[in-house]
């Protein structure tokens, strides 16, 4: 195996699709059902996915309510509750989840961690975001959302706060020999007394370091601030990249921080989002996904539209052909993005429409044949190293993934046939860091 | 089956005897090995108790380190992680979780709550507290803790806040309708919008309203604010009166505020602490707890017996009876409760030490038909509607329980043998709230 793939999967919700739920055969309610999403997690960890993901929002989502009464993400379990229990039901496949430096604490989040990487024995990973939403401030006794600037600054000490809890034990501090009567060797503890800009923590933490040393740390933050924090603390980053060359420059450029920053590049795995219709023949596979932009409302559909072209499409002819429409100064490479597409795919109004409504980012749609074809070259010219695979309905989509797709990949030999090991990290090649109190 | 028994059962840390995990044949990693506290909750199902009680701290508890480094409690998992992953391998029994309404947010307590609600299909308790001990100030971001009525106060707020938010949604709001697209009703959530006088959170919730309507509400505050607080809001109360006269006291007390408050005295439950031993005989039980209490280390055992007298234990001759010792101002009913029981059992001052470094709450000590007698009089007496149960070391004294106490207590048709129903509301027959916003 030459440079290994790697696969999480994109679980919160279940799929990004908006049409998801209505598609014919398709659980209305697989977001919300955790018998469902227990099948789905032991399907992905048959097939020996990497991780599954739970991103998290910490707001009903910010949509019209004519758009929010069709979106099947409302009502969604919160991940350290349902990676939990999902852990009870798994051996292997990784537990990841979105945690808000923003609006929770790091005591807080370093235990909840911390435990689930016990619970799971060692499979927790934590993405560190600073929550983009700005309704979620409300739910916080904010008026306002916290400033971008301000809220990485906090981020970066966050970071180092939990990991300093995740440390409070050496490994070994626990000897709890019954006959003296010793529980644990109390020059093993350090008190971190942390005291900084933003955050005040005396520590130790009330439980054990993780399995794993500390759960792995994943960063989906495009900005700027946000592509230095994954350089300096990320270990894998989930991105959403429009195609190849865009992806490229990703890549590049955030391996290339991490080598100013004195870290090794391998040590840090990019995986973007791909939306993934697999079919028996391209031409089933377009026609899959264009029954599934079809159970987009037109009335949400519509307004991405006219989102994506910086112009107001409501008045189009919907089942008509993209009409020529005047320069504008809205945001010139989203309307090229649209034209090329219906030129591409010689789509409708209506059709582009409930493209944009449903899901507009990167997709490989084809046989397994041609999507591996796409993936040994997203591979082999350092666009990614691997893929956060979104899923277009459930369960098909996703048995399609795992029952047609992984083969075919396993069968070239770019992904494995069994983990690697028992913790996350041994299955994304990733160190077991050091004790930083602790030798 | 006249009034019914109810139990919980204390499991963090799985015995708050502090010689427990020295006991011969005990699990020293009993509190904090998912295996070990899996088998104990299928145990605990298998025998029908009411519900899995986690309490919680938000630091490692503040003792002398020569203390700490003997106690199994420094580490222990955190309560959601743990009771979701048990959740999803047990059916019916309850699981209650200590949250702090002093360092935590509303909207985080009632999404977990309610996640953890569905996920264990209405199985889920609160059990709120304020946080009593001060280090966890320190961990987020204060220099002293909050102050007593000031947590209070913010706690009956929190608590408002928190049910509001799981009534965001009308139980019957998610239609899910593929064909019209429809997934839910609009007209069916309510956005909060809460602004009081510690709290401001906007809403809804991003969780369909719970199973159980609301997760059972349990208090463990003991001051006059606690048991108000109580009397208002709680369905379930933990405590831990010393004996029957001062339980029977706390009952009438709660019992009293809560007709003054214009509710319903049967829709909460008292459900005192009881450390329970276990024997063929009362000579055997009590041989089995003298066993455990003498692997409490007598530095800080004999610390504990200082504290009780109110003077200084620590020149007195270990293996003699107690001595003669003057009059002090400090606490009377603390030393003449260690008067009685030096006289009553006879115990050296070692012996007493132990028993007040290892346990010192009321204990049920005997046979199953002793233990059962006495839980017969304190129902009876109205003292309590059952018993949260301490259990002396695992697994033996829970199975000392489980095996040989619970049937003994079924033979009476004082507890049930099989539960009520599906939902823990069902096993303590508290009814299901209304939806304050919806009909
Ligand atoms: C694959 C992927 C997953 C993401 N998951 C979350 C999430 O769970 N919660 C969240 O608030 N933001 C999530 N984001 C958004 C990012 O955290 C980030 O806010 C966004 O990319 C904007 O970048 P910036 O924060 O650096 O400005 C995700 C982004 C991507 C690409
Ligand atoms: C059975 C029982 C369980 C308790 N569990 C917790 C707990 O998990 N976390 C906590 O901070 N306090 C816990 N307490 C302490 C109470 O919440 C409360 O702080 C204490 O009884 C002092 O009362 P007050 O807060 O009204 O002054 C518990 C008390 C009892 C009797």
């Amino acid at each position: 195996m030459a440079r290994p793939l790697h696969l999480t999967a994109f679980m919160r919700p279940v799929s990004l699709h908006t049409g998801a739920w209505r598609y014919p055969g398709a659980y209305p309610d697989a977001n919300f059902n955790f018998g469902h999403i227990k099948s789905f997690i032991q399907k992905l960890e048959a097939a020996k996915f990497d991780a599954f993901f739970m991103a998290d929002h910490l707001a009903v989502l910010n949509m019209p309510v004519e758009a929010l009464k069709r979106s099947h993400t409302v009502t969604s379990f919160e991940p350290f509750t349902l990676l939990s229990a999902l852990a009870a039901v798994t051996e292997k496949i990784g537990l990841a989840a979105t945690a808000s430096t923003t609006f929770d604490e790091p005591y807080h989040v370093a235990r909840r961690f911390a435990s689930l990487d016990h619970i799971s024995n060692g499979r927790a990973a934590w993405n560190i975001v600073t929550t983009s939403n700005p309704d979620s401030a409300r739910n916080f006794g904010l008026d306002e959302h916290v400033e971008h600037g301000e809220r990485y600054k906090r981020a970066r000490e966050f970071y180092d706060v939990v990991t300093g809890l995740w440390d409070s034990f050496a490994d070994d501090a626990f000897i709890r020999d019954q006959q003296s009567g010793i529980f644990f060797d109390p020059e093993k503890m350090h008190v971190l007394d942390h005291k900084g800009e933003e955050l005040s923590v005396r520590g130790p933490l009330n439980i054990a370091r993780p399995v794993q040393g500390w759960p792995v740390i994943v960063q989906a933050g495009q900005s700027e601030p946000g592509r230095q924090l994954a350089a300096e603390t990320a270990e894998l980053v989930f991105c959403s990249p429009r195609d190849l060359s865009a992806a490229k420059a990703l890549y590049g450029d955030i391996k290339g921080r991490m080598v100013a920053a004195s870290r090794n590049p391998d040590h840090l795995k990019i995986l973007p989002a791909a939306f993934i219709v697999v079919g028996d023949t391209i031409e089933e596979a377009k026609a899959k996904r264009a029954k599934l932009d079809s159970l987009v409302h037109y009335d949400s559909a519509i307004a991405s539209l006219s989102i994506a072209l910086g112009y107001d499409a409501s008045g189009f002819d919907p089942d008509g052909p993209l009409p020529d429409i005047p320069e504008t100064n809205a945001s010139k490479s989203g309307r090229a993005q649209v034209l090329k597409l219906a030129e591409q795919e010689k789509l409708t109004v209506r059709q582009l429409a409930q493209r944009y409504g449903g899901y507009s980012g990167l997709a490989f749609v084809g046989t397994p044949q041609t999507i591996a074809d796409e993936m040994q070259t997203w591979l082999s010219e350092e666009a990614s190293d691997g893929f956060t695979v979104v899923f277009p309905y459930l369960p098909q989509g996703l048995d399609d993934v795992t029952q047609r797709l992984i083969p075919e990949l396993q069968r070239r030999s770019i992904f494995r046939t069994d983990y690697e090991g028992s913790t996350l990290r041994d299955h994304l090649g990733l160190p077991r860091p050091a004790n930083r109190f602790f030798a």
